[in-house]
């Protein structure tokens, strides 16, 4: 498509909005596009589509390599879609390449999940930087809510930054880890154990629950330890087996509860600071991608950061010198 | 001065080297100062101190309200007084109106290390934004330096985003504790405890030297469940009284292995990352703020947050709309 029409996208809406998943995709495939003619359509699409959205539970499931995050939420979306719910698994991993394999990779994880009419799974676009990645997930999320999925997964990594961009996505962020006690959350990053709303000890499974239970312990002691990041909501620790497919109920029970927790009022207001954030950090990520590529920014930039790293030249006096440069004015200050 | 003439500023910036305490509270007035020609000045003056400056240990020191930051750094500035150094505490607090009494307070706050000719006192600027406030900091970091201080202490309020400034700006990044033991840890805004380099318990006086000691063993035991910010370097927990002059030797000691343990090779990447990183949030807090104060994008700010918010448009249509007012270009992506 050289340039959708209007009215292609009108109809791609009315498909999406029916449900029909080849139209999805399409419609995923025209936001992930880095085309500035698709970008235009994928505004005017997601602009259409704006009034269906917002209808699902958004959920952040984070969790370091080998937790076992792929069981744990395909295990969990076929108990939601038991329960008569429909599940969008999306991924927010700026390191993934598309061709890599990380579609394939995901059909092989969610086997079952994938094959369920009810359940969407698509992976991480592949991504330059985490802010493009996260700007696609949130769109695609849109496009998912359109099509009636009224429970959305975003998966992220566990290993960076990335965590922050889904919790600021999302309705709630949970965090899964190994009955591992103390040692395991060394290995987690540190910021990523406080974002968390609610902690699940995955792999509760046969002779290892014992050993979850002392876990939950140590979690929740080391969890005090922490401020809480609500007054009302004490984030809770539950054990579940994958496998075994035990302690999902009390996992859903606990996202219902702290929605109920959150009221109505809350979650707007959650959600609209989230977008308004959502939209400042458009607006900084571009600044600063259009700064560092402008031609007379460009050709002095390197030297520039190697002078300040240095100390032959301040910060300040580098930056107000590129900052010409790019408005094409004389330097200025507050 | 309308415009301070350049021969000007080199007279300033020797007597500023030469140790005059008068003319490095100009420096520091000029510096700080919001007038675009006093901005100029600065600029001029900052480039040509900068070769006098970094031979400083810069220490950063936070703590809640109540922690007793004041006593502790005024009996650590003496105790270092007495040990041959010179030391300059400044602040960043981005709260503190200078009108305010904020000069006076720190005056008498610390009285008896303020009438020390070793000593240098500055509060904190008076800043709109926490960026504005901490780039006058590096900048008086940098003038004290460079007028022959040899520690910089920089001291925040322990209640928010401006730890993170001051870590960013210092070699090693301490918390002052109460010998409260985990319920202390609660009340503390959980980022600060992660960027810890250095934990320090006060106030461990008279009969609370018991409870100090546990408080101490707690503090260690809920620091290691959080990852080490360097896989060289296990955060020491001190006890200290400020009242009773005890400890200060232990913590400078602690301040000097850091120092041993980072290397020469290691400090200078550690400072040269920070002026790189200190630029670039020069150049993003300029375009942010020119960004909004551009008549263009300010007549329709507020209509486009409220859009974003109320969900009537996407975050990324509106940014796109006022990137395109902003920069005079009809919209495009990444």
């Amino acid at each position: 498509m050289r340039q959708t029409q209007s009215s292609n996208i009108e109809q791609l809406a009315e498909q999406v909005v029916a449900g029909d998943r080849r139209a999805l995709a399409r419609a995923i495939t025209l936001v992930e596009s880095t085309r500035p003619d698709h970008r235009a359509s994928a505004d005017a699409l997601l602009a259409q589509l704006l009034p269906e959205t917002g209808k699902a539970v958004r959920l952040g499931i984070s969790g370091v390599p080998g937790v076992g995050k792929s069981t744990f939420i395909e295990a969990f979306g076929l108990y939601l879609i038991e329960q008569g719910r429909r599940v969008a698994v999306l991924a927010v991993d700026p390191s993934s390449r598309r061709a890599g394999g990380s579609i394939l990779g995901d059909k092989t994880r969610m086997e079952l999940l994938s094959r369920s009419p009810d359940a969407f799974i698509r992976p991480s676009p592949a991504g330059r930087s985490l802010g493009g990645v996260a700007r696609r997930t949130r769109e695609v999320l849109l496009l998912c809510e359109a099509a009636g999925y009224d429970v959305g997964i975003v998966e992220t990594v566990g290993v960076g930054q990335s965590e922050t961009a889904v919790a600021e996505m999302v309705d709630l962020f949970a965090l899964l880890l190994l009955p591992g006690g103390g040692d395991e959350l060394q290995g987690i990053k540190k910021g990523i154990v406080e974002l968390a709303e609610l902690v699940v000890v995955n792999k509760a499974d046969g002779d290892m629950q014992a050993a979850a239970r002392r876990a939950a312990a140590e979690y929740r002691s080391a969890l005090r330890m922490l401020r809480p990041l609500s007054a009302d909501w004490q984030v809770p620790v539950l054990q579940v087996s994958s496998t075994e497919h035990r302690g999902f109920a009390e996992v859903w029970a606990a996202v219902q509860r702290h929605r109920e927790v959150l009221g109505e009022a809350g979650l707007a207001s959650r959600r609209a600071a989230q977008a308004k954030a959502w939209m400042w950090s458009e607006i900084e990520e571009e600044l600063r991608s259009r700064f560092a590529a402008a031609p007379a920014v460009a050709a002095r930039l390197a030297e520039a950061e190697a002078a300040v790293a240095a100390g032959r030249t301040t910060p300040a006096a580098a930056a107000q010198e590129l900052l010409g440069r790019f408005l094409g004015e004389a330097p200025s200050r507050d």
